[in-house]
């Protein structure tokens, strides 16, 4: 397609400076709206869809590219913890060559935000011709899968512009969780009482999201020092180990920074040999049950020299006082709700290291946004 | 235990210069010892290990921390591809504390050289306490984990001195390639013929690591310029995407350059914005179903300025013709035996490294060869 005239360009990008901040700040909203497809709070359930039935599930394998597939392995956690059924994560260009074994009854979930990734789609045509169900989790509902899947579960981020996703990916997320919930339900380990909760919390995510943003100044700031980092270690657990990858993977691509994402457990196996004298480490620290586990990778590093970005929330930067080099505090998100905040962090962190480069943010060297072909 | 006197170390190091080179040497001879223990080359059959039952199998778990976790990532292709047995393979520390679903006949696996592992052994007592049967995979037949598992899959690497995993990696390889062929006999997928030629071919392995030993100068001279490499990207596909895991970790751990594995197909959803001029980038491309895949990645990277190693063999190295600025050229290694084989040359590239950098290669900074802490 032609490129659109400047001045319209100008006019949709409204007051913000790139696409990629519009698309941050459209957050609470397209989430909400996605999460309103999926569930009913007045009677504090998720809405079964048509075809999608966990009950006799024997795994989910979950596919897909890039951010997609991050949104994947955060998502693992939530459907095993929550329904205790066993998921598969892969990346779409290993899954397709690598001859994965199957289970008669595994249901198949293909992300692509458009619905039109080359590997993504050809994964998903494969577990079609080997009989499993196929659902795509996609964000343009006339693309390629979603005509050929079996089920289309959607989500509703709008346009996304940038080559970096945020918006795109977080809707992935609210989704992903909801239909987490559901699984849980379908096979009988959550109950109605439950089953509320997790609702009325899904509800609150547009909230809190709203106010992460608030801590855009604060970033604005610290983004100054990162954007001298040649390297940076991005460090969590549990589903803040795929953020702290989704983390590195933005900071790569719009800020050209070798960011890796590591679990915080495995710093001891080999990265933190990396670590001297003010190398860059960002570490996703919510105050929750494994604060203190998290915390104690943030003072190994520390001892060594590093200069540590906590992303935390109240109560983990009290806790933290002084142990890291700066915090960012978030609003406290439980549960399901804490990825999705956390993640307004980490994508406002690279955009605006990349502002303080000077890179061309939304159409990033090299990247193209959907990527067609293998 | 106390440090043993200088001179009775330097005796044992022989002529080699550093443990992690005599024991990157050592690897024909203790893989092919381990291997032996597996197989039966006259009878064309790989052993079965009593209590080990993979025929009604739902599915396997590989659980290992650093090294480990990639030595089972590699396996999780072939016990996939060879016995249609579903795997899922997890970090230790992120296995524990994320609430797993099982399923009643998952068999779970345990990878650790010392067997001491604190996260390894934990992950193991939950599995035991879930009722799954536990296998351990270790070098050291009296640990904790050999005592308290359900069955031991030993490997006969013998004592490792360089924190650098090197040789227990490659005989975790060999017995998982073994267990692999067995498990697909188990399940009716292998026949007798075909068990026999995989048989042949493991028997092959140590002959052909003792010819891969011969790149030494080659690679020796290839990391004098590798030295100067601030970031590293490595990169591979299939069995290949974890061993460009494990090639980096051996350089973050005693190079110190920050080196990031990769999977080949994932370079457009993201990697591929770090690439500019004189970027180093390391690729494994043996000549084998996937390998004009991996070409087409390399000419990427080089059409953006980048330096790049190819690590193939004679045919790769043919067909890459001018198209990688080095190529360290292996001997052809077909199925199970070619990343024991790919394994050589990521060693000796990242042992090298570290010598032309000067740093303590048998003691890298921050890190313990054994993690017995969280």
């Amino acid at each position: 397609a032609a490129p659109a005239p400047t001045s319209l360009v100008l006019a949709e990008k409204g007051n913000y400076r790139h696409f990629m901040q519009k698309e941050i700040y459209e957050q609470p909203e397209v989430v909400g709206h996605t999460l309103s497809g999926y569930l009913d709070p007045v009677a504090g359930e998720v809405r079964p869809r048509e075809g999608i039935d966990f009950s006799a599930a024997s795994r989910l394998l979950i596919v897909g590219c890039g951010t997609a597939s991050y949104a994947g392995q955060i998502a693992e956690y939530w459907f095993e913890a929550l329904a205790g059924l066993p998921v598969e994560v892969d990346i779409a260009s290993e899954f397709r060559y690598r001859k994965p074994a199957f289970m008669p009854n595994d249901v198949a979930l293909f992300i692509s935000q458009s619905g039109e990734t080359a590997d993504t789609l050809e994964a998903m045509r494969m577990c079609k011709a080997a009989g499993l169900t196929t659902i795509v989790l996609v964000n343009s509902p006339l693309s390629t899968m979603a005509r050929e899947a079996d089920i289309v579960a959607p989500t509703m981020a709008g346009p996304e512009i940038g080559v970096a996703s945020t918006k795109a990916f977080t809707c992935q997320l609210g989704s992903l969780a909801a239909l987490a919930v559901l699984a849980g339900v379908q096979r009988g380990r959550i109950d109605a009482a439950e089953q509320a909760s997790h609702v009325t919390r899904l509800m609150g995510i547009p909230g809190l999201m709203a106010q992460a943003l608030r801590i855009e100044d604060q970033i604005n700031h610290l983004a100054g020092e990162l954007a001298q980092a040649s390297i940076v270690l991005y460090l969590g657990r549990n589903e803040f180990f795929p953020m702290a990858m989704e983390g590195a993977l933005k900071l790569k691509e719009i800020s050209y920074i070798h960011a890796e994402g590591y679990a915080a457990g495995e710093l001891k196996h080999g990265p933190i040999a990396l670590i001297e004298d003010d190398v860059a480490v960002i570490v996703i620290a919510p105050y929750d049950e494994l604060f203190t586990k998290t915390r104690s990778s943030i003072q190994e590093v520390r001892a060594r020299g590093a200069r540590v970005i906590a992303i935390t929330d109240d109560l983990g930067a009290a806790a933290l006082d002084g142990e890291a080099s700066a915090i960012i505090t978030l609003p406290r998100a439980e549960g399901l709700a804490a990825p999705l905040v956390a993640a307004v962090a980490v994508q406002l962190l690279a955009y605006y290291v990349a502002v303080h480069k000077g890179t061309d943010v939304d159409q990033p060297r090299n990247l193209a946004k959907s990527v067609t072909v293998e």
